[in-house]
């Protein structure tokens, strides 16, 4: 039941199955080691975390629509009855390519195929100081330090005596007019003009101020130009200011300094949330080191048409730390269909080169791309179908409905979204940290 | 407008309406605060979260059953119609009981009556230093911590080599035989047999053990004596061993000491919750102080028959700081329905006073007590009638569900407990803290 076939030929292989290790379990690990099931191999999944996260709805759990554990799913879970499939919760610190180990903390494991697929994190341009400011949406924990941050200000603005001061607590600036961005900012517009509304005595919610920075010419810079002229409009009708063509120069705890054209202009705001740039994990650096591949200005490893490394085609990368741009010369965008798609095709040819054989190289699929802005309000862009309002918004309900891996979660995302859609209520608006609030 | 009774004559109260100041927002805060709706006063409520925590299923969030919003309801939500009433995010420093002001972080709350509900925290009987090794479970935040220690315990043990090692990993020891204690035992049992098999490779999850240590001679001291029975027997089918008569010795990060008769017994463990003893807020030696008022061992203030404290009329105490004992000459248990009668006491007093009128004696109407150990098994004690098993478990899931303060928290709740009921799983088993794990 060995490694059959050249690249993966080993001294150690001998000693049992073929032994592919993968690091991560977001999209792009998940769905390889899913596509092993019932494989004559010995899969090993690595995370640090023991869930997998669905990312894209994360802006919800930050403005009080949904739970971190409505997003998330338990690896064990998922995995449970794929025997052949262990999972490690540990952090990676190296990877040893000649004796084919990755070294976690004070433990190695051998693999003869290796995925990488531990994804990336915010960048902040050069300059990281504004991390501690404007915290961006990755994790869970991102999510429920935004969610403190947004209710908290409004907290605030009612003990707020100041009216200039309790302007500042109620004007929110994101940086970043990408789908992320888009969608945070749509919610946010939601939570201040529908599901606050009364809940202070000293000011209303509605008055609040979300302003969407955005360095190109127009908000969702990836979609048709069309699509983006609709997202606007439905921002602005929440109270959303899209400024475009604006680039942030400074981030203070309460101010944000943006150019537009040669004009400088300085927000009052204690409230910045960063939804722009995203830079590669340091998996990707130690990769680069020791197999001599090289790495785009964002950190990712730039892979092979098979996904694999030059001279190592018992790597691969996949997810938002590959750079593959083979396809159409410009790199694939960081989302989740990418990742999917790209996991279940090295999954694949491994099956393949186990029994001697092969696989064309990768090619992405774009099945279509949904924003949603708000209630009832979305962008969808099927290629030659673009539409969007009611139906692309129903849309979007359907397809990130089906796409959670639980059923369990389905329901409880499916309640929530419909008791919202009712009531306009967002029952998770919890103030939470660790050590609690005082 | 202005009060009309003798106790609340002062120089204050005729500059508007009566104002009613309630300091927390759990069962016995909130609880006055709703039943003073549309009365002609002016209401502030003051708590260092924002939303009430429905703490008897406190024990599900830690173990992985539910989310903590699930069991949070945020007050503005709650109160949000209530138009006599404000709610202040902070923190009381002190109370000046002499110009009648709250005092918070820089600013100053006045009150015509005052109604504190702070409720108390865990108490470690002289070893503070217990706390950082064994956490309590009062907020969410404990909560989460808890479900990180249990589920890193596992995590652990899966990478563990060494057998004994792994055995004091999947070794949870629970101090306290209350109802917290038992129904977290009986979680924990429910689990690690249930909800985790097949979930590891190097183990099996119904090997690890549950101790529960408690001081008296049976689980449930409170309870009528064949239901503690009853409730051992239980436990003990989910793999929980009830130690009883045992007190703890010594709690170390990587042992518990406990002394049974004669004998010291060290248990090796890594996870040790506590489930013992609770200490009042320190809100209530600042009113000790203040107005002279006598404190019991715990911490808790002795209240007279009105729940005022002697030659205060104006300042109430309820919930588990309250000292009430002129009932039966023991104080009340410290738990939920207390609260609640003592609120709605207060708040229908403060109503009588404005009309000029008063209120005879508060009176503890005690309904019954109910504890669940794990799935399909409590124990009911409704007086003369008591039972256990399955009807006292539904009993218990109908109590529950009904008191839970939103509908859309009702619902999803109920589809979780149907889900788990159905297929054994706990979705929300996250292990998440602030900063992420490593």
């Amino acid at each position: 039941m060995g490694a059959s076939s050249a690249p993966m030929g080993s001294e150690d292989s001998s000693h049992g199955p073929h032994q592919v290790v993968t690091i991560g379990g977001g999209f792009g690990g998940l769905s390889a080691v899913l596509c092993l099931k019932n494989a004559p191999m010995g899969v090993t999944l690595i995370d640090r975390r023991n869930f997998h996260l669905f990312q894209p709805l994360l802006y919800q759990v930050a403005t009080g629509g949904l739970s971190p554990a409505n997003i998330a799913a338990p690896l064990r879970a998922i995995l449970k009855n794929q025997r052949n499939t262990r999972i490690l919760l540990a952090e990676v610190t190296d990877i040893d390519v000649a004796r084919r180990r990755v070294i976690l903390g004070g433990a190695e494991v051998r693999y003869d195929s290796l995925v990488v697929a531990t994804g990336a994190r915010h960048h902040y341009f050069g300059n990281d100081q504004w991390e501690v400011v404007a915290p961006g949406l990755k994790t869970v924990e991102d999510a429920t330090e935004i969610r403190r941050r947004i209710l908290l200000a409004f907290e605030r603005a009612e003990r707020e005596p100041d009216p200039e001061e309790r302007r500042a607590w109620l004007t929110f600036v994101i940086v970043g007019g990408g789908p992320t961005g888009v969608e945070l900012a749509g919610a946010l517009g939601e939570l201040a003009h529908h599901t606050l509304r009364g809940n202070f005595r000293a000011f209303e919610p509605a008055a609040a101020r979300t302003i969407l920075v955005e360095g190109t010419e127009r908000v969702l810079p990836t979609y048709p130009p069309q699509l983006s002229t609709r997202a606007a409009a439905a921002l602005v009708r929440l109270g959303v200011t899209p400024r475009t063509g604006a680039m942030v120069t400074e981030v203070q705890p309460d101010s944000v300094t943006i150019k537009i054209g040669g004009r400088s202009d300085r927000i009052a705001t204690h409230t910045v949330l960063w939804a722009a740039g995203v830079k590669a994990s340091p998996l990707g650096r130690i990769l680069s080191k020791a197999t001599g591949a090289a790495l785009d200005r964002a950190g990712r490893v730039i892979v092979g048409p098979d996904l694999s490394l030059p001279g190592h085609p018992e790597i691969f990368v996949i997810g938002d730390l590959a750079h593959f741009s083979h396809q159409t010369g410009e790199p694939l965008p960081g989302v989740a269909p990418v990742a999917n798609q790209q996991g279940r095709y090295v999954a694949t040819l491994l099956k393949r080169r186990l029994q001697g054989g092969g696989l064309s190289p990768f090619r992405y699929r774009d099945r279509g791309n949904l924003a949603t802005i708000g209630r009832a309000a979305a962008v969808a862009d099927f290629g030659r179908i673009r539409f969007s309002g009611y139906l692309a918004w129903l849309a979007w309900l359907f397809v990130h409905l089906m796409k959670l891996v639980q059923f369990e979660n389905r329901l409880l995302v499916f309640v929530q979204w419909l008791w919202n859609y009712l009531t306009r209520n967002r029952s998770a608006r919890l103030i939470t940290s660790s050590p609690p609030p005082p």
